[in-house]
């Protein structure tokens, strides 16, 4: 037995983790664009990275090192990817934390921004020899790490087990635009005082970014440089492995949940229900295709129940389906039952004002088999494509 | 040997085929909603049909004529797919055909607009008793068929054959929307005076599609009542294989290429160049993710030359490729080379140029084998989102 509260404040709310953010001039106005994370011991550390073949350079630099390395520094920066750099952007990180007037061990870079620029090392050096080591300021960290983000992301709990003991896990994320189901434009740093071993971490990690981070989709596109970071200090002394892997899914969902809610542009935050499928691969794949739909999302978009395009969507995406076992629901509100239309007027209205929430799902039984699985996506609208056409300026 | 010119004109233009539109009510204000193709003596058939799971009615009725039946008469609607509709969308169609006043053998029909709406059966059959079966108004016709067209789609091609005989070919078509990889929401009818057998006609069919209609996406997705359908009546007493599989395929070009023209709300036609590829499998998938990827679509749109979204899309299309052997460009303009950023600002400016017209190409030379593909696509705006948002309405 265990129990899991949320509680208020961010990651540097536990014990032994340090952080904040800065400006070093990568975006314009002073904003922050560099951040990190210190940890007063060293940490055993997991991760899930992009399965983008171009994998960008701080991953590339992080796989380098041995596979039970610790660390107790994570440097993160905006605006610029390093990604498409090759070696020269992997010698790049080195050059920086090699300049850096701190005492680090095997310290972890970490960026999101435009492909195919080199990093502008001395900004970047120039910013961080300004970090205070001893400052907690999640707030200032989640900010630097954003993008086109709309609001920082970040949660934390608190674990009681039943031996009395007790420990933390939280996270500060950036999401939005380039989310899609495998991983996404994301970085997430999940920071616990938890006493778990990297082999629990990276088990945990496995088992729960399937229905998380798989799961949630904004336009589709995987980006070079997804990573989903767990840095453990031991400092609590308190482990449980079930209760680990239970708070680590919470943060894992809370986190995906805040990405999609913030997609560019995003108004809606929608969940594509497939239930009752012949397969598990057929409920993800349609739920998946669902999310990722444009005209699905355009509808949903102008609050039009037209679930044609619902159906169509399962259709063209060959799952094993009939028109005769398929029900389509908007919350509970029935548009297609079993073959037969019964989108009258009563319905479409009702329908339609399920779909004015900010929140509501869309159940698919595909009725020809008991399994099932969610996708979380967005609407897309005018805003998608102002973030998007003009990006990089 | 034999040559192919254009000529000027319809399908009307083909000897023995008669075809008009008229408004019948579907549409608001009197637009022409729906329409006919006739042939004098009855034709031979081929057809590609969607993959989507859900086919439409039109097409489930379509698949019950036996393998060799002959038609002389195609009856067209927009505005409502007689999609969803089940076994009562085909009883439907019945009800139309055994109402009409015309002496018509195995006619087909075929339709495109909203899903999930039985037909309204009495205006189509009062709008379909007015038509004159001796009208040649291909203009017509190419009008009742339009849903989000911006402009009505067809072609005309004479062929010489060596013995000095000649056949024309020719089409009329519907696009935008929903036009993906996997054939289309597209309605393409060709009519031809060749004498070509079924079989041919189908071998040929399926020999030009992959680099044609599937070749071309708009939104990724596949819609319930994609068709091509060639209809032959043999008049000219001219055939030769190899020439009427090129004029086939010159036909099929030309109708793809208008569609993504026409994708909703595109101001650009974007020919996706992979060459190079370790194989063709490979070639077809970086091709095909570049041209459905909304992150690329969005910075075609903002005239944004941001080659790190190309690279990211190909290296998410878990393709084989490596930094060091890519090249990207635009027309002639490389902006990376084999590992080097060569993306300067004169570089920058070159490639801003070709991104200001309205047709160009990408070229992605994956440098790792021999095998290539051309996928057509189109940017996305805030139009797309406009007409997708209340399609319905």
């Amino acid at each position: 037995m265990f129990s899991i509260f949320p509680i208020k404040g961010f990651i540097d709310q536990i014990d032994g983790f340090y952080c904040d953010g800065v400006s070093a001039g990568l975006k314009p106005n002073n904003k922050k664009d560099i951040g990190f994370i210190y940890s007063d011991t060293l940490c055993d550390v997991g991760a899930v990275l992009t399965n983008n073949k171009f994998q960008a350079a701080p991953l590339r630099h992080y796989q380098r090192y041995e596979n039970d390395f610790k660390t107790n520094f994570v440097l993160i920066n905006s605006k610029n990817a390093n990604a498409l750099t090759g070696e020269k952007g992997i010698e790049d990180i080195n050059t920086i934390f090699s300049s850096l007037k701190f005492d680090i061990t095997n310290p972890i870079m970490s960026s999101t921004g435009v492909i195919g620029n080199r990093l502008p090392i001395q900004k970047i050096v120039d910013g961080a020899n300004t970090f205070d080591l001893s400052s907690k300021n999640g707030e200032n960290l989640s900010q630097a790490i954003m993008t086109t983000d709309a609001y920082p992301k970040a949660c934390l709990y608190e674990v009681k087990l039943e031996d009395g003991s007790s420990f933390k896990i939280g996270a500060v994320a950036k999401g939005a635009g380039m989310i899609n189901p495998n991983l996404a434009t994301m970085l997430c740093f999940i920071c616990t005082d938890a006493k778990v071993s990297k082999k629990d971490i990276e088990e945990a990690l496995n088992e729960n970014k399937e229905t998380t981070f798989n799961a949630i989709s904004v336009d589709g596109d995987t980006s070079t440089n997804d990573t989903v970071l767990v840095l453990a200090n031991g400092k609590s002394n308190a482990y449980d492995k079930e209760a680990f892997k239970e708070a680590l899914k919470l943060v894992m969902h809370d986190m995906a949940m805040l990405m999609v809610a913030d997609g560019e542009g995003a108004k809606k935050a929608v969940a594509f229900e497939v239930i009752n499928a012949a397969t598990k691969e057929d409920a993800i794949t349609a739920a998946k295709a669902l999310s990722n739909s444009l005209l699905v999302k355009t509808a949903l978009f102008g609050e039009d129940p037209n679930f044609g395009r619902i159906a169509s969507t399962i259709g063209a995406s060959r799952i094993e389906c009939d028109e005769n076992s398929l029900v389509i629901a908007y919350n509970d509100v029935v548009v297609f039952n079993k073959g037969e239309i019964v989108f009258d007027a009563k319905c479409e209205e009702d329908a339609g004002k399920v779909l004015q929430n900010k929140e509501f799902k869309i159940v698919c039984d595909i009725g020809l088999g008991t399994e099932s699985f969610i996708a979380y996506g967005c609407d897309l609208g005018y805003e998608y494509v102002k973030i998007n056409a003009d990006y990089r300026s």
